[in-house]
């Protein structure tokens, strides 16, 4: 089940970014629930490349085909399969670097693994696959908001930038960093250009929330909602940090700063990031993720080719200086992966 | 599932922290792998209260008794059952908080997930949970030097107080709070016991390794190695935060700054931390936990009882005022169950 | 996961028969069951050797004891753990064969599959096994029960002898053999008797039921009811063949004698054995299993060494002459394991 | 993980008969597999509709294209995955039994588990969802040739019509019922055309072997071979009996008559069909199943409609009369799917 997420509302994703198609199964999804296809196609959109003068020039058409599981505009309870045809595949742009391993890449790894060098642009460690989670995470937030639960996220930093709390939400789909912070949006804007007019890239973080959650998801030992939300944003490539709640705040901290305390009308704060012994307690979940630059980058880098000899390399393909902006929906698909399986797993909490 | 973590090398736990007994059934052991029952004791007395002047008096005996899939000293193939007793349970030291949800503790979210409240001393969210893991963890260990492989961790920080690396691996068990600078412990020390006077508890950090991994471990998407670690730690009670490699400090990096180059001779740099694309890469595995402040404290504190009105209270049973020290050996369990899990996910990469 | 069965509902057991313990960690339990504790002592009890004439003269306690999830009498959402502790270990019965390969045994296929031989009455394949089944089928009925679903099987055929339908469900626990024929019963204990006397053993079948399902129990594809059915009870040693209501008379029908046609009180017959397509459809689901005859018999058998050397042997150590009445409540807990599995999983069905 | 079979070699497939498209996506697949596709379509051509004079008039194109998990002819170790468009959907055929519930159908099943219903063809229970199986056991085929295992199954039984073994494998695909016995063949065919112009149906058996094993696949207690096989088997539609081995032979038989010895050349017998214990001992492991006759049939029926109401029916779309000669590819890829899982589970069976 290496290309499984999910226990009970489960996502199967396969594709290759330059073969002929990727896709998603996802499989439990009740029946009953309304379908939205131009939602989903929404979602799919604000991931695709060429959105904006910070993203790749690359066009990807991005469109997803549900080829099952609907039926008159609502699941059945079958699986929901999703198809998203390669169009856009330049295949040529990696010749160049067909025997070579670039540096920051699985290229290395992956040859290691499986013996074969698949060089067509990543194949399956490309960013490209992100795109059928956000069809599967798209599925699951039609499904959540049938429960009054929703997911959200936003660029918190670009580089040395930092995005003021907190943050307007009605902001970040205005402006082409998905920032929630008007002010901060410029500046970000600006250092991602200059990252990329010097030949690099630059790194980032993202900040996201649950809302509308009921106390009570969670498994309580290994799957904890923190774990599963760590596994699910660990696993989108270019994220090197997860933090909960306050997150590496609570290092320095003492107890009586760091408990949430109690009245008769809720949590008096929320350092805890709405997660109590990996259960949910009713408050907001929060989470921000730590985003490497872009290894893709046009300067001289070392490296070794597939032989074991010493080269220099610079990546000229189409690559977003920034990975941030465009991880912002993937980052909130896996969040809805997570939080409506867990809700599927908590109708078997009580007899 | 919710008890058993891992797909091929698994560990199913059972327990409450003031019930008759908690244990592991560790399944997919291979047969023929030496296990040497006083390494396992070793691991148990590494976790288990007492040890120390800033560890809880509790006195757990922690004995672990191996109930099968041993024969003659080695593995069989057959499931390891390890069996912990509970010896001290002192319900009494609970009485008193019987009906009242402790701020920072799970009582609130098990109460509303379930429906019950079993108060006997967090149930199966207490941090007595751990002590199967290490057990498992010690016969991950076992599978994993016989393959060369190696795990450690220790404590990086307490309060304000930061070890300095290179740590000294040499030093961590000869000190109270288990970290790798030698200069650095009695100011730990000093910090917990200045908390601990106060009433009060503190949080910290852990640092830890792989080291001895061939590349070629971890599946591509979803259960890349750095996600399943990220999930195992963050299903460590009072882990907040996670970082792998240089963890948060990429966000202000360029890509020229954070890519790991390569020469004849191997990688130049290993800001990635040992994974590339979830892959291990050959270099050193790094991580670093954000460990909260032990949420039990003797000062008032606001909450609600089990009715829902507003009460006042202080939690006198006997807690640890750092939970850092006692922690290092579950982090390593984990990551050491992690790896030995997708050591035998690896076996079926090739043909 | 090769020791744990189930998705939601799980049972993950472990243990040998000259081990120390046997045992079972059954996770998923719904939060709120009565878990009666002489109930699951009874259910072990009618497994346990030692009951009657036609059974073995071994003794064994099997003596259950619930280590964790349940307080206050009722099951908590956590895990539930029994430890069967084993006793009456006469490894001295297996020294005369312990390097020769019995016949009809897993003695040399365990030994090819993972190269050590723990010839102490067979290990992990032996019989003895099933007390854990039995002890997480005790679980599953106590679950089914408060949802109006109950499980029950009895001995339909001992050798040439068959007991005639309708089965009357008291005689069961009344004799020996554990059939639902009263008239049948003398018989098929003479054919036990018989077989014994000439150093052989003797097959039988098990015919059982589930009643009280609601329609809708089982997934549509690869886990239909039924064959989860035929996985569960394939999986008990000694079972060579499984049919779902008419089983193989269907070979000989036409469709129009087959199918279960409806009127408005439901259905004319229950040729499908309660399941159309995969899933329940509120009938009484049906089945019947063939049980082999036990491979341990007295007389002369050509087998083989570990060395390969071809050896005589004469297996002498308790065995019962025939598996049949042992084996019923075996497969009552594995239809029960199933369906409470189910039952949960289709609480996911509909939104 | 309701439509997705298998742990490490692994097969979720999608699609509803009359809907968009089918497919399967085959994870676990290792990297290096010589990937055939006109070997896999050959397969998809075995069980397609229209074949010949004794199936369905329903001309189904079933081409099956690989959209991902190939580069250059062999696996690479990412998924694979296969679509099968719908081409000939005769919606309108169902039109007229659309609020009807067929009896021997899943559509009475299917609405009261998920509430809906997708009166089109039988939606994902119908035989065409077993498509997207056969695409995936014909790449577990490739995998299984590799290592020099095969699988094959003919037809054994129409009605009272009995092949005689053994069977002549050559002979099956020669003739359109798939039997193994020329002689048995026309007679077949006969009772087939007999059942069609009465406007009725039939039943059979398929006998089936799976040949080249080394001893040691299967685990010892829940996924013995033998039960993930009777799992395979009995999640095909219209299958109600499965058999191991000499199968409810062995109800009458003594244990010196069924007990395989052995001598220094091997086994003597294989009563067991080339199991013992769960785990495959080197011999062929061989199994019948039972097919029911198709529920399908021209002849008038009762049955009640979506209200209740009680109705008559008659089924007029294009339908085999008999399932036999078309299950047996099916038959295969089950068979082949489990074995190439229990072959990848087995590499972890030893240090």
């Amino acid at each position: 089940m290496n290309n499984t997420f999910g226990t009970l509302f489960t996502a199967t994703t396969f594709g290759e970014s330059h073969g002929k198609a990727l896709g998603v199964i996802i499989d439990g999804v009740p029946a009953g629930i309304p379908i939205d296809e131009n939602f989903i196609q929404r979602e799919l959109d604000r991931r695709k490349p060429g959105q904006s003068s910070v993203s790749t020039a690359r066009k990807e058409s991005d469109t997803g085909e549900i080829l099952s599981g609907v039926f008159d505009g609502v699941s059945t309870g079958t699986p929901i399969a999703i198809l998203l045809r390669n169009s856009d595949q330049h295949s040529s742009d990696y010749s160049n670097i067909a025997g070579i391993f670039r540096p920051g890449h699985a290229d290395y790894t992956f040859y290691k693994k499986y013996g074969i060098r698949d060089y067509r642009g990543g194949g399956r460690s490309s960013g490209r696959e992100t795109s059928a989670r956000v069809a599967a995470g798209a599925v699951a937030k039609l499904f959540l908001k049938e429960n009054g639960i929703s997911v959200r996220a936003c660029t918190s930093q670009i580089g040395k930038i930092k995005a003021l709390p907190p943050y307007n939400w009605e902001e970040v789909e205005k402006n082409i960093v998905r920032t929630g912070d008007k002010n901060a949006a410029e500046k970000m804007v600006d250092a991602i250009r200059l990252a990329a007019a010097d030949k690099d890239s630059i790194g980032g973080a993202v900040y996201g929330e649950i809302t509308g959650l009921p106390p009570g998801l969670g498994e309580a030992v290994f799957d904890k909602f923190d774990a599963l939300l760590a596994h699910a944003f660990m696993s989108i490539g270019g994220i090197k940090g997860v933090e909960i709640g306050d997150g590496f705040e609570v290092c320095e901290r003492f107890g009586s700063e760091n408990n949430d305390q109690m009245d008769a009308n809720g949590f008096l704060s929320n350092h805890a990031g709405g997660i109590l012994g990996g259960i949910s307690n009713g408050n907001t979940v929060t989470f921000r993720l730590a985003v490497k630059p872009t290894p893709s980058i046009a300067s001289l880098q070392k490296s070794i080719n597939i032989q074991g000899e010493e080269v220099d390399v610079e990546i000229h393909g189409r690559h977003d200086p920034c990975l941030v902006p465009r991880i912002v929906p993937v980052v909130e698909a896996m969040a809805a992966l997570v939080t409506a399986d867990l809700l599927l797993r908590s109708r078997s909490d009580r007899m």
